[in-house]
């Protein structure tokens, strides 16, 4: 893997070329975004180059996809008329099923999707960092196992590895099931609750109030529609469901609270709580 | 203010005893805990001293009581019998109005109650800082205004800002409302949601999976029993509306979701999310 194009220069893309660099990568990092964001990324030399789409993909033995989920649909299937033949294409979107059918139609390169459990509050390429991806979780998310055994695969995983992440392998619907819960659910949580303080009559002093629970439990309420939209386009009935199982559960608590304690309901939550904080 | 007595030396009333001396305060602080407790707190030099509760309180002018709910409401009945006359006894539970009722029977101290909107996940006399307050709301519960224009009040008042905390003065029923929405509600959903992750059949990938937001959202979950039976106890019916409200929110997003799209949920979301931390 000696040339890596980056499409999408922005927190993630950028992260991950930085990642690269500091894990030893000792290659060619081109970058294809915006002529603004190309700017920037040099300035910062977070990339090497900036070139179009076309010729970045000339060059590289790996394309790394990090733009919103529906410009990666956009990408993938213009990507055959210029990519190396036997290089890997993956991508950084946070949902899977989608753009692994899109990814299995190519024929020049092959086609590893990915979804590395990383991100801050700030976004852009002046918020890339090279640690971002150190300790968190990377999900591999393969059509068949086998894919995960070409060359050009064991060589993207190592760097995975090296630049600090835990390789962790989903099929991609597997993937959408699990992010709908751990990922998607939270966030509808957190946006809901955000959204209806504002709206209660008395939202200005319970701002005013807020200790730093509050300030944890909307953290997730400042993600942009822009990412959102995709989300929830491409994996509807996941996030329904772990929405009305959430509803269930949080009706299910009101009622035993209004008759019996809680203790149970409490040491559970700090079980889980714990085990995710112990499997990281 | 010359001597103060601290009833219960743990997270917060340890980091009251340090913030105090952080500000300048040059008086006596007296410990009243357990043996254990009271040797740490020495250790650490959080305290001058550690006395029985009535003998720290027949020297205190100020007696701040940091115990859990229910200890609070057992100790105040028995401060008339050792109190100094005109002393200030103020609290730090996390529910006010039935703190407030028991308070308002004393008749050698004045009582105020108080509600410093800081903790964090760690407990206990170890886990006490001199700046846990700064920068946090501190929500004062008279009963009547005139309750802090007394000379005791100004006095303990000014050492609440000289920590750097802000004070934020409410009627305890308004503030029981208020943290209803604003700390046990989140309270309730983390643990909801921890709670129900956990006992998901995929519960073990889904914690493999898990990216900042998804620690961020059980971070709550990891609070103890020991402090939430006596606040879901003490604020039921305010608690129990927050969370019918949520619920009822939560299933208007739903039904919004299935059928159209969700960007005003979202730019809602986070127009309370950044208005909560410009109000900080």
């Amino acid at each position: 893997m000696e040339t890596v194009a980056i499409v999408g220069v922005g927190l993630i893309g950028g992260s991950f070329a930085l990642a690269l660099r500091e894990a030893g990568f000792g290659g060619r990092i081109i970058g294809v975004s915006s002529e603004r964001t190309i700017a920037e990324a040099l300035r910062y030399r977070v990339i090497d180059e900036g070139l179009s789409l076309d010729r970045a993909c000339a060059q590289a033995d790996l394309v790394y996809l990090a733009g919103p989920i529906h410009s990666i649909l956009e990408t993938i299937p213009q990507l055959d008329a210029f990519v190396k033949e036997g290089a890997l294409v993956t991508d950084a979107g946070s949902t899977k099923q989608r753009i692994a059918d899109c990814g299995a139609q190519l024929r020049r390169a092959q086609f590893l999707g990915g979804h590395p459990m990383a991100g801050k509050e700030s976004r852009g390429v002046q918020a890339a960092e090279g640690q971002l991806f150190a300790g968190r979780p990377y999900l591999l998310t393969p059509k068949a196992e086998a894919d995960l055994e070409t060359p050009a695969s064991r060589a993207f995983v190592n760097w995975v590895r090296k630049i600090g992440a835990v390789p962790r392998v989903l099929s991609p619907a597997q993937h959408d099931r699990i992010v709908a819960h751990s990922s998607h659910l939270p966030q509808l949580l957190s946006t809901t609750l955000s959204g209806s303080l504002g709206r209660n009559p008395d939202s200005e002093q319970i701002a005013a109030a807020a200790g730093p629970g509050l300030v944890d439990s909307t953290r997730l309420a400042l993600s942009g529609w822009d990412i959102w939209r995709d989300i929830l386009e491409t994996n509807r009935p996941s996030i329904l469901e772990a929405l009305d199982l959430f509803i269930a559960e949080a009706q299910a608590l009101r009622a035993r609270y209004a008759t019996a304690e809680l203790e149970a309901d409490f040491a559970q939550g700090k079980e889980f709580a714990l085990r995710l904080r112990k499997s990281r």
